[in-house]
């Protein structure tokens, strides 16, 4: 029970992120108004559930997903829902000053609460890679700075690539992974390996917390998939693909897992991260897409890249270049982002040679990747520095993964 | 494992619940008829939506939320949704001779479930400052008893006060608060103090539960402030302040809770309640905000109060009365409730010295509040004195907070 | 920790799984295609609300369920989720190849993937029975088998017998009992008494997961019960029974099952069936029922039976037939489903008798409810004796209910 915590964060933390939610009452006072014009009713109510379905995804999905650390549940839980309500409000008014001109107000609508969401689930993806090393002075930084560089990001490949909302979306993924390995490396140079093996454990009922998680994300993957595809074909196709990506996932993940274990034993932490590979996969083409089998190959293809990543990741990869990935986002979002990136422009190519579509398509499909790729790499590193100065008071390495730190705990278990 | 438990609770509770089982069908079979005039589909589909996001609140989300305590977790579950499926078909009952004429029967809609499971929510609220305290039998005679008052209350409010339904459905957390509190108070007379603090303890997985049942009420808090608003632009309005004052809230929760505590400390049991408090706070006036800022501000000062009510009223105000508030009932929804009372209040002044609207506006807002108060407070200390009767029963002191009074338990843990 | 796997399931089970998946990405290659036709968006809005719907019910619901098994949480939620991804593609394209003629491709519609899900929903119900007592290579031949005969009972239903697709597919509770029932028979016959008593334990929490998947079964049966009705009036009469019906078997189990043990506790194992079983049984008629209160009636006699099925088969009847069912899905589903189907055909009775309807429409009610129970019964006799065949290498007694002989487990708990 003695942990000894620095006892600047009683100070530190709470006084600056109090007042920065103070600060943006204040900036929303003077930047923002809501839309006044009349909508069709009808229309406001589909995107009020598109947005509370993803609202349930990042809340709930993303909050149990990475909840099977033995001594973490707590913080993965209550620190998503911070970076969550921090992160919405951020991207509100980045998307709006970015997209809308600087001299009038900011106006929200529905959608844009929408759009934010979306963009505030970055943070929680490569909060996965970082959780556990890192307090939440900490995690509000990189919060502020990732929802920051990614609505930028997503301007420029709007702006300047011309690319579509959609695509610009599914980019998150890779971003945010990218993202978040970089910073994980910077905090994670000092850790004991004997420690973190203790306390990186998952617990049994944990990891039903953790599945339900998973399966949140699952059921509600393809509200994601098609959330920002208006044209109703799109649309239907983005969910049927997605439905069929998931699972084809679900099955290979599974199937997999116990393939590759001497005993043919499974592994949970693994599925937990595979079975969502599909969706991943088929996000960036999945309105394109128009027979099954493609988005099934998809799925199976990132069911196996998935738990081949879980296999060979952590032990040489990881292990070589010194990143500790604590919920595995690398296996999880990154490599099935890649295989999806790589699909879109595999369909594009086809779409060229076959159909005389514009070649212009496959460069625009090409740079927004390695954008997403290389914004991520370099915002990460850049962000990993500062969350490495003083001023951010970064919890010792002992207390790496534990709740003890953050929380009060008075029972006995 | 020798629990000693009150043989009566054999042949009384569930025979009284059966006979009022069975006492309802007949009711329902004289007095009720489904809506047989044709509806608009789309609007059918809408408002079964809206009533399926509520049931998800009341069935999960309080069941849940109150699950954290350690011995406790099966009954605040079980319980919670007993109390909802009886309330539920009470208050359709009471919903419709109350306002429909008693001479020709009662016709069943969906809105009318949808309002009725709104109401049912009132008995929800207070059961969590009674819980652990209260037989099933107890419970059972306080949601007869509290839907009834609640229904008349809100009767009085539209009829004699010309309030609109919305109003006068968001004076529940403060009507149910006191009520529930007032109920704790006639139960907690004879609390041995150690027992108590032995038994009213949280566990880890517990404590996740509670968690979850606090992202689903959190993440569906929208759906409920905006359930009984028809106007498309309130509705949205309603929508937008719900989610802004909700986030603010959350932000709030968790940095006042590690300022509040020495070392810095969150304490999980305040992050299950203050959460909330923003989307309590900004019920009664959700609809008429028009700037987010102001819903954020709303949402800022919840958390604050919500917080402060936590670390203040279990060791001022209930010990000095005598109130065990078991789940902390009084600060997640009674201040903030009272708050939201008063910002409404504030908002009419605002609007009758600004915008020349009609002073009467103000007496009724004023009037209402007050009402809720009052008869929660009156009606509260009416049943606690009747549940303290002995034909309750009720559960010796010793037996409070634990699972094994009311459920076989055949486990080694 | 040293348990003794089959090491034949390590080349054995992942290969045929992976081979059958990319077996269904040909076939899907070969004979499946989007349907192409401009729908109206809302509809699919709608369909889609539906099959989500649908789909937390199957995944979530049907996974957590039957997850209070003690040593067996984590097999029940993944076996389920993989069965469900499984059974789903092998159900559209069974769906497709009967209903639609063989000579063309069969075109996917988003009502297809709908029906599908729960056609599906019958591997799920059967599973709950054989759970613990099968390996994954069994249990998938047995998905394969039942959704391939269920497809084939609701075609005859509709081709021979005029049956419509709502009525047929309510009969998949008892279909799926006797079908479960049958293969566990064929399973459970060498099991020690001692060991099953003492892995058949339930955990506090894992009853408080087994809570969780009920609620999201009792908050979602009304969006079941009204999936494949397409006219408004008797959609809405779903809705309108099924929720009373819920609420009903909701008071009477949690009375009941007081009522009926020594000492008026409460079975939490009980709860977690019983306050379905009013979903079930008004299933097959809920369309036609004009009144609340019998709706309520059906809630409250299934409600009965079901407590009254959980303290007498167990002990009795499976006992005597040497039938294990694991998560009691007899008095869960079988025995409300046939209430439901003896509750149609006296609705039909009485229609005949009193409004002059077709004498036929009772005859097919008789049929269709005897088929489902014959054919399940059958068919289950047929699966069980292929499950026990050699090649399937069905683990050893002594491993059921054991999530170490599936699962790599590295925790100390």
């Amino acid at each position: 029970m003695g942990s000894k915590y620095p006892p600047s964060m009683r100070c530190c933390l709470p006084l600056w992120t109090l007042v920065l939610e103070a600060a943006l009452i204040v900036i929303f006072f003077f930047f923002t108004s809501y839309d006044t014009s009349s909508q069709d009713p009808k229309k406001l109510t589909g995107t009020f559930r598109v947005l509370q379905d993803v609202t349930i995804m990042v809340a709930l999905g993303f909050g149990f997903l990475n909840s099977s650390l033995r001594r973490y549940g707590w913080s993965s839980v209550a620190f998503n829902l911070f970076l969550l309500a921090l992160g919405v409000q951020w991207a509100v008014l980045m998307d709006g000053f970015l997209e809308q001109s600087f001299r009038k107000k900011v106006v929200i609508k529905l959608s844009s609460i929408k759009l934010a969401t979306m963009s505030a689930m970055s943070v929680l993806i490569s909060a996965g890679a970082v959780l556990g090393k890192a307090n939440l002075l900490q995690l509000t930084l990189m919060a502020l700075v990732e929802v920051t560089v990614f609505v930028t990001m997503r301007m420029i490949d709007r702006q300047h690539l011309s690319m579509d909302g959609h695509l610009s979306m599914m980019h998150i993924h890779v971003f945010a992974t990218y993202f978040g390995l970089m910073v994980a490396w910077s905090l994670s140079r000092c850790l004991n390996e004997r420690v973190m093996e203790e306390k990186n454990q998952t617990a049994k009922s944990s990891s039903l917390f953790a599945m339900l998680g998973t399966l949140f994300l699952w059921m509600f993957w393809p509200s994601f998939n098609s959330a920002l595809l208006d044209v109703p074909k799109e649309r239907k196709n983005a969910v049927f693909n997605t439905y069929y990506a998931l699972a084809a996932s679900a099955v290979t993940a599974i199937s997999m897992s116990a393939l590759a274990r001497p005993r043919g034993k499974i592994n949970m932490t693994h599925i937990h991260n595979a079975i969502l590979a599909g969706g991943v996969a088929v996000g960036p083409s999945c309105h394109l897409i128009t027979t099954p089998w493609l988005a099934m190959l998809l799925g199976f293809m990132a069911g196996l890249i998935s738990i081949g990543g879980a296999l060979c990741l952590p032990a040489n990869f990881n292990h070589v270049l010194g990143i500790h990935d604590t919920c595995g986002v690398h296996y999880t979002f990154g490599l099935p982002g890649l295989l999806g990136g790589i699909a879109y422009i595999l369909l594009i190519i086809y779409e060229v040679s076959w159909i005389k579509k514009s070649v212009y398509q496959l460069f625009v499909g090409t740079g927004t990747l390695s954008l997403a790729v290389a914004s991520g790499l370099i915002a990460g590193v850049l962000t990993g520095l500062v969350l490495n100065l003083k001023i951010c008071k970064a919890p010792h390495a002992a207390k790496y993964f534990d709740d003890q730190a953050f929380w009060e705990v008075r029972f006995l278990t």
